[in-house]
């Protein structure tokens, strides 16, 4: 499973390596990836079924199998008939108590950890409600860590062998930093020098990573928006199945677009911005409600939106008709083959879909867009901590041969 | 220079190919555009400076060499001393009378023609002011095939041989199709069947080809937004080097961007829309100027503008204003490297930059953003032809392969 690292000789800015070596190593690797993603794909396959689906000789599948069974990808179960004749064998599947996806999450709000098998199923699930917004970040991280352990420990006694965590933090990341999170209220946090304990997390932006989760996890196309809310709002958009970044790390930013430019004044400095009138505390004071609620805001808000409050539907209708006209620049923009809502958004769906799909009627005639390709995520509030713990099955279905 | 076409053999949905073959004839044609970028980025090179830059042998260089300037895309010079001790040779160009991009343009007000040869010089520039808009498409058709003809014509001569034509049209291309063309009154015009003659450019969105031309032609960075102005609003999003289409080829929509949700009725429908105080109608009205202006509109508004009339003042700040809100919530969702502004932009970027910017400074502080990195093309209104002209200069330094 490892690989001598080979360095490329740099030769006046072209760059040359022994191309039969590459073409060889870069072969099984694919090779690897190939018959793992089949073996995900199909149930109950033997490894002749592998070679007739990849076109492998069975000799080159034996020891490919061979090479992801020993690194615990894949199992091999009792030898059975399939009932084709001549083709009895044992059936591989991906091995559901081996390497698994370890995520965990920041929230205003609440701690979370997660741990998917390489099916990417969920086998354990933690979640304290917890007040961090300016708190102080070690207080914060050391709780963190403590939810981490046990979650760790936990999948251990399933056999799962959680890998290096992904952290999802409602802010801007940098290299072992927490850059700038608004909502926390933190400003250049050192997560890595402050992580008490060996299991330092790497971290990623959860409006990323709800995006991920939705390509991943919910089937959702290789080009959307995607667009959540926790306590800001944030969006990411997926380029031909990847996330696009952009040119400093800083795509995405929805929250600020300008929605009524000469509206009130923004904390950001600006006029107007879509916050103002889509974020949770904006429609939660809209609606008359007090923060912090007494439960949930997500359940206070439906709550009094069901009982029918007008202050609630005005407040609701009040976002969405500000999230279809920010839609309607993006869309325009972008052309994504879907816009999906995550986090409180999916939740409010009900309410806020009708609004925004007729804003987008009716501005967006020029290039058509059919607004039933709005929808809400079928993940909702649990997109961001899968996607971090999805994320590391991703690249081990890609790459087999990155397991550690 | 040809290449047999071979079938991958399909087998269970994966391909599988005789890779060895496969690789050496795509190191083949990979080594072909190495030695001829080399070529391009040099001057005054030998085949054996060729070998030192790029690492290939000597033999192997001379072979690519002799291949290239048997397609005409290289020339070699007399021998010569290059001054260097034991190293004279003959010198190796990109050949300024082979093969050459061929650009075709349908403005609202003109018609365009346009030879670059393989350095991206122009060789062969005709314009016609000709009103557009509303005229039979066929009619418009015969007098570009006759500029055509005449550019062509004008090229051979100077020893240059156009391929085939790409034509920048103010609209949605389809394949042989103009499927929406506002500014020109155009829909679902047949071009293919339509072209009188043998030559039947390909089509492309003129806002597409302007931003490709900032890419090849004036040194734009890898990631920007490219903005411009003829009679309609057009912008383009160059990803990674590449333009990005969209999920439907729809991407790019700038012009019916929601300014001002409220605002006054557009003739998509939606309101407020970036045109109402942006396109090229909305200034010359507002700065009360009558349309169609006796000299080209541009010049009459820049003359009004430099004349300090303040009708013509307001409108143009007005319009930036518009384009500095657009533009907010653009650069946030894409976070560009930079904004280039285009077509008749660029020739009004002196009135344009400073509100687009204060706007910019106001409005994106959360993840900031240099409005100095929003500059006004050096190209301007050569944009859209040029890029169809480069078009096919850059696919072949791409892949000389595949010069017919």
């Amino acid at each position: 499973m490892t690989e001598t690292p080979r360095s490329p000789v740099q030769h006046n800015g072209i760059r040359h390596v022994d191309t039969r070596t590459a073409s060889q190593t870069g072969m099984r690797r694919q090779n690897l990836a190939v018959v793992l993603g089949t073996v995900a794909a199909h149930a109950e396959l033997s490894r002749a079924d592998v070679a007739g689906h990849t076109g492998l000789t069975r000799a080159a599948v034996s020891s490919l199998v061979d090479e992801l069974i020993a690194a615990e990808l894949v199992r091999e179960g009792p030898m059975t008939s399939s009932g084709r004749a001549g083709r009895p064998g044992r059936t591989l599947a991906l091995n559901d108590s081996g390497p698994a996806g370890f995520g965990l999450e920041i929230g205003v709000g609440h701690l979370g950890a997660c741990v998917v098998d390489l099916r990417g199923e969920v086998r354990v699930w933690r979640r304290v409600e917890r007040a961090n917004a300016h708190r102080d970040p070690a207080n914060v991280l050391a709780a963190l860590a403590d939810l981490a352990a046990a979650a760790r420990s936990e999948a251990e006694l399933l056999g799962l062998r959680p890998q290096s965590p992904m952290l999802s933090v409602p802010g801007l990341p940098g290299p072992g930093m927490l850059t700038h999170a608004p909502n926390l209220g933190w400003h250049d946090v050192p997560i890595a020098t402050l992580w008490p304990g060996p299991d330092t997390p790497t971290l990623e932006n959860e409006a990323n990573l709800g995006a991920l989760a939705e390509l991943w996890a919910a089937h959702a196309p290789t080009n959307f928006l995607h667009v959540s809310a926790e306590a800001g709002i944030g969006a990411a958009l997926i380029i031909d199945g990847r996330l696009y970044r952009g040119s400093r790390g800083y795509a995405g930013e929805l929250g600020h677009m300008p929605v009524h430019p000469n509206g009130p004044r923004c904390t950001c400095g600006s006029r107007g911005c879509l916050e103002l009138y889509a974020n949770q505390e904006a429609v939660l004071h809209a609606a008359g409600l007090p923060e912090p609620t007494a439960t949930d805001p997500v359940t206070a808000l439906t709550d009094h939106i069901r009982a029918e409050h007008p202050g609630a539907l005005d407040a609701i209708e009040r976002a969405g008709d500000a999230l279809g006209i920010a839609l309607a620049g993006a869309i325009g923009l972008f052309d994504p083959a879907a816009v999906i809502l995550g986090g409180a958004y999916a939740e409010l769906g009900p309410w806020l879909l009708p609004r925004i799909r007729s804003q987008l009627e009716t501005r967006l005639t020029v290039r058509p867009f059919d607004p039933e390709t709005v929808t809400a995520s079928p993940l909702g509030r649990r997109g961001p901590i899968l996607g971090a713990a999805l994320h590391t099955i991703q690249r081990i279905l890609r790459n087999p041969a990155s397991l550690g």
